[in-house]
């Protein structure tokens, strides 16, 4: 339930229009509602800004379409992540509002979060053609979070001069997320170029002894630029995420 | 072949009902039957409490009936563990009367141990939707070893106060069971709250540097609550089973 | 080179008080100055902020004093990190006004950033006693930086009401650096409870299934908070810069 | 804080002999004690039945000794453990009445704690000559908190006879705690020949391909005997104090 | 090619039957034979007693009849290991005197090695039921080199009464293979109980923590027995081989 | 873009055949060209003397087919690796000319490389059968660069008699590739016999603790011999073009 | 207590030399005997025809000590292994008998067993100079168990010449220990060219990517030679004692 | 013993100055020398072009004096590697000749090769200042084998404007040798401008998770630059030796 909501309800009860028992009945429910197989958080918007995301893998449709009719009732925007293609298929069946991104495996239902301060943008940059996909999964992240977000796909450090031709785009941005498997590398050099925090993520893309993702994972964190830190491997989530509340005014 | 079956063939045979020959023979099986493809312990019900568990996975449909029709002859209950949907169904064809749990992917033969001294619940708690499945199958165990058990599932530290709702609930068990994937943090939280003992089940929910589970059963060991022990990854049979060998009275 | 060294010369150079071809010869090092062992990169104060910081370990006390010798010519503030007591020694014998922390084996020369616009407190919480040498680095790096900085040592989850005791803290500083080793859960529970980002930072102590500080790395990176981001074991320095970085209004 | 000196002040104030306001003062610091490098958790002992262990690797005597002086106030038995004989040696010279054990290398202050009901002893098992510190550890936390405990070194399985001749002692045990370095195969063994749950240590013994204990850790995660789960590397305290409280009536 | 065929074509030469050319290129061959994908290798039954074993993984269907068509000339047993049920069926159609053992995965054609001197037999031992085709494709490799072989599977060490049921059989065997996944137990156990040679194959039966085998793989590694030696992982084949070896008279 | 490409434009604007915006917005493609999901490296071709090779796994067939109609309006050879058969279908649907070689899992279009000097033949030597497709990989890289290549395949350390068959092509050789799997000694042994630089290829080949390749590139890494340089596992790509690199004039 | 000892006893006392019960007193101790910090093996040496090995490292010379005053009464040879030359002159002190070997850190006490039969020699082959302390324990295992040894040291593949020329003694070897740190491929080649069984030792010679002789044992376990079998990193003792074992007649 | 060497022996024997059973003496030990703890190669010098490198490590003073005795007798140049500066002061006092470098822990003895094609330079680039003394053994090897060698150090990724300085240099070097710790990423981006072939060498420098130069290694394997090949962690000596080889006319 986030702050509209909440508001919302406080204000009919003040005005009468709703009983008390009613709003009693309905806020019982804020700290998190038991539906068998989940606890959904319902407190989380109030308390960190965002809605609980839904976690898609190992989770059947069932229980996604479950937990997705108890938030759009508290939320204005939810977030599914890690759905496949044929899963989307039978959630969207039932929740034909919530739009699929096959290239992110993401559902997005509702209205970005809309803060009043103007902020500057996040810029995603990702190494290679393949880790598109994670790429992908910040953009729409940061973007559902209320963010101007720009994008420079496969411009790795094979050919540096690529990555030179933003430069100008890189110093504006508020943040940057950079997506890069095999060695890792990108974050680095692009942390080297900008004064703003980056946050790195690596992809699992690659073969031997890229050990899934593992070796891009170390090589970041042993990055000898120092405005640099790293989320999971294939994280796209959680570092357009942190990229969005980084940017908060 | 359990207690009860033991003294019932001794009666029979004070009682002059059984020949003393076939007794002999029938009790000759009690250490171990040999039938090719398998050594089954007879005897482990008088040592250890609890009859010969089956591990499914890695055993053909075929095995699995003919080491349950010797086990069904001499023992009150039997469980089947890890056993795919498609294999279940197999399997039950040859046992209708055996109950097959989707959901921990078990089969449960038979009636739970009936001991007599009242126990304390052992209570099962589970970090995320995910994780049901192995906290599922720490569940059934218990409960065919004559436990009450109890269960909050999805209760996670990303939101603890969710968590904070079944204080009381953790503070009545005798055990508790925590099942968690990725950081593997819940049972240190858990046990910083209770004086009981706590079985921590790693699961290989999550991606990346989860490791498939490594990262949270290392947590698990690193733990800084003194009153926890590990079980193998995703290993909700043993858990449930190690709960239940500590709550007998 | 910062920008009030660089604005000065210019200055000098405007009011005819230092020649063109002196101010030439100056500038013309601005790039980076080869002293054989090392090329010092004197650009990096105008590029990011803040100067090059000296990574004390792999280095002998004599090619120390050599980089600072020239970097004290050109800068206000110079951090040499990883510097073990005896090194300290002799580096202080040749700069005096340098000043050694045991705590966090760092030496500082110079003053504080001073940036104009108001920013919030950055807190460094760690979870255990022994890891308060990591959480120094990071505190003292955040406040050459500029940073008002607070700290909460040895209020790890075993305990989770030392950690709450400090709820209104947490809730108001614009940055947080936790810092654990172990398990490495704290992140994840602070994250938990805050709308800020948190800089994870896992240390190596513990011993045998820690793998030195690799299991609490891991349990950071697979935190299932989003808020938080990660940076190499024991690297205190990185997180208080990183921190820092953000933190900028 | 125990409940004995708890019970004591409510009664000085009941009685009249202790000024509330005093009183107060003195069970503010319940919660917690903050002396800037610790925040001593007095209310262990409460919540968990026994106090808080100090654990002395990374900490200086001067640290260990600041912390024993506040816990001595409030307990009955303090327990530090992982003390090099050097450093205990500067902390017995301020606390001469705590009892320095060099093979477990653990301080013990004060008694054991003092608990009705009886119950079943302990037994602590050892694989080989070089685990006995390890299982040192286990044998003093468990005395520390009531117990009666029995041992027997040296006895793994390549003669496993001598395992054998303990076969009474151990059927009478309500918790075994297993410690063993190299392959770790003795708990598998032990647990396959008893009903009652044991805890099993796996230690850092052996080279090569034991990987500083991995190997036997793993080895035991993997037992075939249910009856079983594991605790860190090397760590006799936590299996000491994970069967005392399972043992507890 | 081996001493039968070697000896006949240079009777057939000494008595005229065969032309000295036809022989010469007969035996050119003997080194080895390029036939584009494979070099074979002829030699090997001379310089070590037995042909190359053709390592069906990996390889096509063709290149295994490719190679079968040349070794046949030449040998009078060939085996071909790892060969799923499929690419058999599409051999055996292209040789149908080779027989498919399903439980090994293995295509044994022609006889068995015959050697004079009488031998002790050799003992194949399996801790469970899952372990039986690494255990088989042991028996049938020794089997293949000419000895007897004897077999007990599913005898672990969690109900050590089954592995004593047959303590005669093992003390009379010349040597001891012993195949375990999990913990990786047995052979420490089996090698205390005799003093002959044991040769461990572990194997990547588990889940979790076994790492695939290679927990059980250190375990044996860091078998507390000393006549213990270990192949690799799931190499049924190479212990068999290994067997054979070591009691050939 | 290669240099008879960029000569050609250059000469029609010389001759006043192509207007100079023509020729400018054609060069000013040059550095690079951006197709939303992918920056091409028009520029390689210059730079390295080979173009951009299109690394085809994780890309659709349709990235793919986009990225090849910009790569052949403007080199003269374009190579795609990893190319599964099903989407190389696809693809030459599209690419009739591209030439796909399924042992390799590559595409070729185009003519080789044509320079001047006269080289050494390269030389790629395989261990095992199964080591082929990485081999044929290096194979039609180094011959695409214009060099002759020579080959042998399946001629490991077991029998060293088949690899001494080729000494003197060995000898002959400007620079050899070695392949092999399992243990990964092939490299080492041919290194000790020859005086010119050999490009190491782990692979994938084996099971157990073959570790996914990585035992096969630690050993490689290990090489007792110093004329060993590693690439990545099963990259014969790599190899390949390594050893042209190395054998350039 | 040996077949000699035991046999004696018996003589005695069926001439009636000594007492019946001082015979059985004597005997009971037969099975083990418990010295509390160790239970010492008497029973071993019937069991598996040597005395029971000290393994030196972790004990203290004065356990060390006390170990040997019990064995030296029961058994004819006694051996000691990984005893550093500190704690080597503290034994040697109270027991000048027993010979010192530096090189292998062994220490022997006694005379090799007498077998009757005439076997055939065991070969010791190490890869490296620095290989030398382990291969010299495998040497005095074997030959303290009865056999003639011989060695050839520093002959890795790096120049396959020098190996050639021992190929007389090996092919006259009954079995073959090959010691080899690096890339540990000599064991490979070794077994390729003879029909005895080679017992594989790797050790901890390198650096970086040795992992501490995992690269090693991992590529000796993947070896392509079917005639390999693997003890534990370093294990000079174990390699020497399997080796012995296999050559008993 | 090189050609030099071998033919001044046989231009001896054609003038009759030497006798022919001499010279058979002196080259009957060409294939090797045995002196117990080695088999000295000197065959090396002919069959690769440069005599056997002595790795100092695990070697005592002794046996590395023992060594150089015999060599210099056949040899004009003899490198010794890894070795400390204690170990170095004892052989010098034997060999004073030889020159001890400690920046690289080598010892030099004798003159660079001399061949006569003039060949480009070879540069040795390297991360940072504390991977100076890798770069340095690089540096050394390949001016030992007759090479221009062209340095330059700290040139990391963080401020690429300082490798951007190198520009030219590098352009005209035959072969790289490019030497990083930390995340490695250095070579791909070295190798990215430049068309010559770029041998990367990872060092241990760094914390936490570089691993011991895993990180770097891994990658540097997974470089996205194909004119990359790899030698072992802190391998200078491989990498120096390698891009000699390369490098020869």
């Amino acid at each position: 339930m986030d702050r509209v909501h909440l508001k919302a309800i406080l204000a009919q009860v003040s005005r009468g229009e709703v009983p008390v028992d009613d709003a009693a009945e309905r806020l019982s429910q804020l700290a998190y509602e038991d539906i068998a197989f989940a606890h959904i958080d319902h407190h989380r918007s109030l308390r960190k800004g965002f809605p609980e995301v839904v976690y898609g893998e190992g989770k059947t449709a069932e229980q996604i379409i479950g937990i997705l009719k108890r938030m759009v009732e508290q939320e204005s925007i939810v977030l599914v992540t890690r759905v496949a293609a044929d899963k989307a298929d039978m959630i969207q069946a039932a929740f034909p509002e919530g739009v699929y991104h096959a290239d992110a495996r993401m559902i997005v239902w509702g209205q970005p979060v809309n803060e009043e301060a103007p902020r500057k943008p996040i810029m995603i940059i990702s190494a290679g053609t393949s880790d598109i996909p994670v790429a992908r999964e910040a953009f729409l992240t940061a973007q559902a979070m209320g963010n101007r977000v720009q994008a420079a796909f496969d411009v790795g450090v094979a050919g540096i001069h690529r990555l030179l031709g933003y430069r100008d785009q890189m110093a504006a941005a508020g943040v940057l997320v950079v997506v890069a498997g095999m060695e890792g590398a990108l974050p680095s050099v692009v942390a080297g170029m900008v004064d703003r925090p980056v946050i790195a993520v690596p992809t699992s893309v690659g073969y031997g002894s890229n050990l899934g993702g593992l070796t891009a994972l170390f090589g970041m964190l042993n990055s000898c630029s120092s405005n640099v830190a790293v989320v999971n491997i294939d994280n796209g989530f959680g570092a357009g995420y942190m990229a969005a509340v980084i940017n908060r005014p």
